[in-house]
């Protein structure tokens, strides 16, 4: 039964990540009207992007074109365009170029870098949320190979070639792995450079990386770091960059030309306004069924979305949550359509896993501890099928073997690309 | 016999397109120190850059990084700078960063786009010669379907969906008919959307396209055009443009968002400098030997030289010529080291082929004319062939394959990306 008639109610989506396309898919046999608003035409497969930000895929094998993946949905139309703000009493969307009427409003609009109001940090380091900043990552480590196989002075050659990652969560930790190899292709590409001046440093706040899996797994990630030739300093916090040194807590200090920063994440800028509790991460909070409190017909999924386990835990920002959400968000849209009563969010915690690189994985999946080989492979498969498109699983497949056979990274370009 | 002392000669080659880099190649074994210098670290395969702009390839399937290419070379430097003058008497290159001494000069530095002096056109219409112009161009028409889905104005829409193109050579010719195929695509993308709007237009500002082919390729072609839904407009000039409408000559107008120029070329701004003399497409006239006239240690070979064939027409700007200037200049500058005497450049020519879009071509090739599904496939083969790595080559066979199949253009991303 598919309906797209303009008195069936209008359910608008905010976001066109895992979130946002599983709740508009979720609806394709719903008797509604579904916008799904983002400010990019292409669903982006974030978990990969840093393989973007170390030329190891290209930028159209992870992102996916929305109007493609939903082509088939009739009761669906795509919009390209910032949401500037929501007005909640009068039911209303405000993008860039027009206002828009909602009955039911689903707010999957993720998460972004948080800075933690550093001015310094959020000027001089790199962000990995998206694919702009994932290609100016790539952009600036190449271009510092190039620079410093011409750099005559050691101490400026020596701040070249040090690259600092700040966050010891999965980002960080792939990030870390990721540049460690790329710095192995690059020594073919630079023969005359002194490798040895090479340092890649993940820094992180507390006792251990991947706080999130079992200390076994924190500690087996150090030591597989290691052997790729990363230092891991615990207990670590930045103080501040002006884009040349790093200042760290006790005072140590680090002269580096490259920070990244994957020590932080907050709610979408969209969102944060709509509550006045302060919560961690800026989340909002949703009641069990997801709806907003103060305004029944809001459902907020995702990285945003605040909501505490039964131990009190905030739920992770990961895919798999803004999933399941999603369904539910759906499922209980549609019960309050139909006067039925609305059900309490359960997340099905499958596990979380993590590579750090050539044949190095850590998982923990349905209670079982995975590392090394076997659960590198099973990080493979998971990110493989879970792509969008046959196309780009065989695009990303064929790359992945290309980089495994030849210990190549084949996207190690620096590309002077157009400005919004 | 690898030389690599700093007592050998000093050859600098400027330029890593298809002229630079096979001569950086034909001095593999040669007692010299070779410096290749290109603004970009990688080489670009321009033939297919209209598919990047077309949404039907990705940047990095056409582009090769520099140093990979080169890696085994032992004589070889690579320096990613603009050079911004020469100093002929002293024999300096002045780049961003250094200046560098040589013994020996091969300019290789192709061409770019030539507006005529057209201040409007200049700043609003779209060239096509690099990845970033190419981009620019996707990003571009991609958002005129965004826009046009949501504009309510007949007229504001039906100029959105206006695609002029300027030029009936192979570029345009082959610009043409991609964008025809794209908008193919999109029409299942925006459903909603009146297709019947779209035009695209194709202006020559002589009688006929491919001037360069037999008059009965030159109708071949526009016949091809005409069944793909492009109108061919011959005999017209474009005066001026304003982002928003064109000035044809005999004082017709056309609305359009879009005006991709592929109408002129001429030669790097880097030699336009060098020489007085006025002659065609700002070219720089060389000897016979393919050295400057005024200074013998400085060889020019390709889009940028000037050199007249036995009946008078200056050489073509394409790819064969600057391949086999390579290995002339290379071999009569080892000549020169050797006092022996040099030979004058005769261009073996194969031939000449433009590809109309799915299983239409036009060829003209050892005397043969070729058309249709014959010419397409010989175009797809030579063109594979001629990329650079198996990967790319892999790659590029399976878009081609992908989208013959499957009537697609998979890279279809409006892609906000890093600027300078």
């Amino acid at each position: 039964m598919k309906i797209n008639n303009e008195f069936a109610p209008h359910v608008i989506v905010v976001g066109a990540g895992f979130g946002g396309l599983r709740a508009v898919k979720a609806l394709a046999d719903a008797p509604v009207r579904v916008t799904l608003i983002d400010r990019n035409n292409f669903h982006l497969f974030q978990p990969l992007l840093y393989q973007v930000a170390t030329a190891g895929l290209s930028a159209d094998e992870i992102a996916y074109p929305v109007r493609g993946i939903l082509r088939k949905q009739k009761n669906m139309n795509f919009l390209m365009s910032e949401v500037e703000s929501i007005d909640l009493p009068n039911r209303k969307i405000i993008t860039q170029q027009s206002i828009l009427d909602y009955d039911y409003l689903i707010l999957a609009v993720g998460s972004e870098t948080n800075y933690f109001n550093n001015q310094s940090l959020e000027q001089h380091s790199f962000g990995v949320k998206d694919l702009r900043e994932a290609k100016t990552i790539r952009n600036h480590i190449l271009t510092q190979f190039e620079h410093a196989q011409t750099e005559s002075d050691e101490q400026r050659r020596q701040a070249m070639l040090t690259f600092v990652i700040a966050g010891g969560g999965p980002t960080g930790v792939e990030m870390a792995g990721a540049i460690a190899e790329l710095v192995k292709v690059l020594g073919k590409d630079y023969p005359d450079l002194n490798h040895d001046q090479v340092q890649i440093i993940l820094l992180e706040g507390i006792d251990r990386l991947l706080a999130h899996l079992d200390p076994s797994l924190s500690s087996a990630t150090i030591k597989a770091l290691a052997r790729k030739g990363v230092q891991v300093r615990v207990n670590t916090l930045v103080k501040d960059y002006d884009g040349k040194i790093i200042r760290l807590s006790q005072d140590q200090v680090l002269k580096a030309n490259t920070l990244i920063w994957a020590a932080g994440v907050q709610a979408g800028k969209l969102v944060r306004g709509l509550s006045d509790q302060k919560l961690p991460q800026n989340r909002v909070k949703v009641l069990p069924t997801l709806q907003f409190p103060d305004d029944e017909c809001v459902f907020l999924i995702g990285d945003a979305a605040y909501l505490p386990d039964q131990d009190g835990q905030a739920l992770p920002m990961v895919a798999p949550v803004a999933m399941q959400q999603a369904d539910l968000a759906v499922k209980n849209l549609l019960n309050m359509m139909n006067n039925q009563p609305l059900q309490p969010f359960q997340y099905k915690d499958w596990g979380s896993m993590a590579t750090i690189g050539r044949n190095q994985a850590v998982a923990q999946l349905f209670g079982l501890r995975l590392r090394g080989w076997f659960a590198w492979l099973v990080w493979l498969f998971v990110h493989l099928m879970q792509l969008v498109g046959f196309r780009n699983r065989l695009l990303v497949l064929i790359n992945w073997a290309w980089q495994y056979i030849f210990y190549d990274r084949a996207v190690r370009l620096i590309e002077k690309v157009p400005c919004d």
